[in-house]
């Protein structure tokens, strides 16, 4: 049995907890983690007895081969095609993911379904299975975190001033590419001196000058699997007030992954962060939560926020990343990807967190 | 007034006529092209006489500019604070975006506001307006296609048997980066030989060997705005065969630029090429539309396929992109991006459409 087949079996096993006869998938990346399919229009049910694949013809190859599944090419929107095929099989109380099913689309569903069908919404039942990850995408969440890394210390060698942070974002991209990355997991974050005070910058036409921060935040694509990793380097040597909102950053990082263990509440991880912050007044500065979990997407379950109650488990894959942000001065994020096991965590990420010189 | 506040006031204009005394919008395409925001989290609603725009506090500095429009930052989802300002403002007819909004918000949305309140599924709004370019639309995604041909034509000069397909694609992302794009506008396809029949192919480890087409779809997003191309080149000299499938593909391509002007429906352009083809005796191995809108999104309406009514206007971007796929052997397909306009049509691709022999 392939590991698609196992998790859909998996999710079958656990329908009738949810009191449905299937489950309806919507979400791009748990069709890709049932049934191996990354395309950019695909939808599938997966009931106790059987599963089906959907859709259009210019996926018809890459499809052909998708063991234990029933694959359906059709012409013009996937719906009415599942739908009909519900119909067929009696299938009457069927699962949706109601945060990824638009509001158009179950409408359409609802519509086309016989009187005695029910629509059940279910939330994160595929993304519940998600979150503990096997050794094999450990493997591939390890082989992304190195190309990450890689791509970050071959680029940091050439930055100095007078480059453009959307230079050096261009050169990370492409030396992750050509370290074998499919693509960045997400818009990779260049941001110099004020720029970095903005949590989410965009890399902007900027020239980096001397006695500037540098603050990047990137993360590799690889057979689908993401990294995530947020580096300081400073332009010249850092004045002391930089020294000191790193350190304070830097101390809140360690002692956030120092709480990380198997067993432990996700708030609680966050509040390792926060409290270290708090004690150097920068509390109101840290203005996001500590952490997520990361896989096929780059932001999947368990949140790593003040108020989670989720208990981290081995074979769990987050970030570790407080941060604090000071307007118009300028912003100190450091993350890592990590590992949860048993007795604590491997940090994952193999780069050094010391303030880098440039 | 800015564009932005331009652009909100014509869909204020459009309330009346949907009956509705607000639209909350959800895609973020639309929030961008009425608000400039362009961060991952943004929800906005527009009325006669306001608008207001919700993000999270990552966000705060990216949004502190934002002429004639209130901005909120609030912690936590953003649903729940538009619903209690719907409530507030007394605004009761509410249109939603169903094809973005989720069930989940939907569902959250209606139970948290008043019973007189009646939620509207609209469909399109923003997108019908979005569809014909303002000047300075088409001034952006003319750069858009220039950058990207220009990257094909760098990248291309290098290529040769024994590169990687995968080489290859990271090599275009990243001089159209170097060139000023902020990223690929969608995933760069480069497919070799037999890969090149599957329509949306992933760039893979396999190296290019001689005689082998090579098919490069690819597009450049420049301050938002995306291109779309598709190019065949050939690694020696093309056999008859290849010879005359792209002389088909190309005399389709042609055949349909030479259909598109203002008031034409887009299914005649569509027939355009498929007649053609069809000609050919290929029209079983052209499985997909003629072409599509571009803009802020890589696809967005008018669809240029078989039985499209809308008919097009000057203004209107769309591609032009007829292919033709046979399994095992090898598929080409011919795109460029063009500009509608009264008479007839700008094609807005620079780059040549000989069969290019590496």
């Amino acid at each position: 049995m392939t590991e698609h087949e196992q998790r859909r079996q998996t999710v079958a096993q656990g329908l009738a907890g949810h009191k449905i006869d299937v489950l309806l998938v919507s979400s791009p990346s748990n069709i890709r983690y049932l049934s191996g399919y990354s395309g950019s229009n695909g939808l599938m049910f997966v009931s106790a007895g059987e599963s089906h694949f959907f859709t259009d013809p210019r996926y018809r190859l890459a499809v052909s081969d998708m063991p234990g599944c029933a694959v359906h090419v059709v012409k013009g929107p996937l719906i009415p095609a599942a739908s009909a095929l519900l119909k067929r099989k009696k299938l009457k109380k069927i699962g949706i993911e109601s945060s990824w099913i638009s509001y158009q689309d179950y409408i359409r569903l609802k519509d086309s379904l016989p009187l005695g069908s029910s629509l059940q919404p279910v939330t994160g039942l595929v993304e519940a299975l998600r979150m503990v990850k096997s050794l094999e995408e450990i493997g591939l969440i390890r082989k992304s975190v190195q190309v990450n890394s890689a791509a970050y210390s071959l680029t940091l060698k050439h930055v100095k001033a007078g480059m453009q942070e959307q230079e050096i974002a261009a050169e990370l991209d492409y030396q992750m590419r050509k370290l074998g990355a499919e693509k960045p997991a997400f818009d990779t974050i260049v941001a110099a001196g004020a720029n970095s005070a903005l949590p989410h910058a965009h890399p902007s036409a900027h020239r980096l000058i001397e006695n500037e921060l540098l603050l990047t935040d990137m993360g590799a694509s690889l057979n689908g699997y993401s990294s995530d990793m947020t580096r300081v380097a400073y332009l010249g040597k850092p004045a002391r007030r930089v020294r000191a909102l790193y350190r304070a950053v830097l101390e809140a990082q360690l002692s956030a992954v120092d709480a990380v263990r198997s067993g432990i509440e996700a708030g609680k991880v966050d509040r390792a962060a926060r409290s270290v912050l708090k004690k150097h007044g920068l509390e109101r500065e840290f203005v996001h939560s500590t952490g997520h979990g990361l896989g096929l997407e780059i932001h999947e379950p368990p949140r790593i926020g003040r108020k989670e109650k989720t208990r981290l488990q081995a074979g769990m894959v987050i970030t570790i990343e407080p941060g604090a942000y000071i307007d118009g001065f300028c912003g100190v994020r450091i993350e890592d990807t990590v590992l949860v096991t048993e007795s604590g965590c491997e940090v994952l990420t193999p780069t050094s967190k010391e303030l880098v010189s440039l």
